[in-house]
């Protein structure tokens, strides 16, 4: 029996979003890795082993499913929204990185639904046009790389997607952007708080840069700020494809 | 009755990647709109009406499916990837800005997988830090914002998604892109070239920037740039989350 290591993406939360690509995966899992949240939204079943973790042990996690993998089992490593955007599938990576024993192993990487996609579905289509995504709670780089990158995300007049705005780890994340977005320029963009998205207790906001407030943006909440031509129509926020 | 426009994405061609959301949405649709292609691979069904259209025509097929939607149909209106990233919902939202009678449509956009996700997971995790998309093809914006933001995306050091790399609007899009990326010192950085990504004719390849040639994108092909610090493992190609 040969092992394989899936790695997927849940989506957003509602099940709806789920693809039946990693629908199927989970149907043939033996095992399920990930961390808790995203390990209790897989339905339970007679023969999965589910093993949930806490946060901040990505490496550690990918290890144990390469691991159970190379045994010879189905192993199913589980990230919310897609595992390819600030997610698991890097942390496998990084994982086999220095292990070549693990270079051959059946790996696969699924995508899913992520935030970003469907914050905007939810508002409208503020990433109608170039756009960017940018990581604000990593803790494994220097805040001067976001800070250059936030301000050169601005000069591009990049609509932005912000993961991550407010995490344990870098509470102050969003309020630190913010401050500089501001003094690139970006007061008069709109920005959207999508928070909970796609789930029963979804909420948008959306309102000028310079209104917004440092704790407008928690764990669950993903920021949109549009480029310097996004704009209101109806209920709806949107980028125009066309620029002059 | 009511109607409603649904704007959905199919995601990149394998129908396992379409969700159930989407499939639900078809499922309950009087009238398709959409880009040929993209329409075909809308199943067949009693009492469905399909409404496919020629590239270049967003916004007549736009408002095509808003009126039917406004008189009372179910409408929906199909991308490939995802709706809101260089498709359709934002030609949606541009038609109804001056027509008030359609902003209290039932419109909902419904998210789909975009092609640099399905991409990205073909090829491993290069988008794992932050990146930007840029779409090459449109033809409704100069050159020059589009020369500006390649600048400043391989200064932010971003991974890169290009879109539409080759158009008929825009044959040499990729090349002069290609240039610019240079120029700006992407020499060393991965590309790869993903085409036909999650159909049985998929097809990548990867090497470096400067080995790139202008031809090596087409219609059907997402290429995706590196940030400095992506590299392969093994047979994957993938960028770290640590930045030091």
């Amino acid at each position: 029996m040969s092992g394989r290591l899936s790695i997927v993406g849940l989506g957003p939360g509602n099940t709806e979003l789920i693809t039946p690509q990693v629908t199927r995966a989970l149907e043939e899992a033996n095992d399920v890795f990930g961390y808790v949240p995203y390990v209790a939204r897989v339905p339970d079943r007679v023969g999965l082993a589910k093993h949930a973790s806490d946060n901040r042990e990505e490496l550690d996690r990918a290890r144990s499913a390469l691991a159970v993998a190379a045994s010879g089992r189905k192993a199913v490593l589980v990230s919310g929204g897609d595992p390819g955007v600030f997610a698991m599938a890097a942390a496998v990576f990084e994982a086999i990185e220095d292990e070549p024993h693990w270079h051959e192993l059946d790996i696969e990487v699924l995508p899913g639904i992520t935030a970003m996609l469907a914050a905007a579905a939810a508002v409208g289509a503020p990433l109608g046009n170039d756009f960017c995504a940018i990581n604000l709670s990593d803790n494994l780089k220097p805040w001067d790389v976001i800070a250059h990158r936030l301000r050169l995300a601005v000069e591009a007049d990049f609509a932005i997607a912000l993961y991550n705005p407010r995490s344990k780890a870098r509470p102050e994340g969003f309020g630190k952007a913010l401050k500089i977005m501001l003094q690139a320029g970006a007061g008069e963009r709109l920005v959207t708080f999508a928070r909970n998205v796609s789930r029963p207790d979804q909420s948008l906001s959306t309102m000028q840069l310079s209104e917004a407030e440092p704790e407008m943006a928690d764990m669950k909440t993903l920021v949109l700020i549009g480029s310097s031509a996004t704009r209101r129509v109806g209920r709806f926020v949107y980028t125009p494809r066309r620029i002059e």
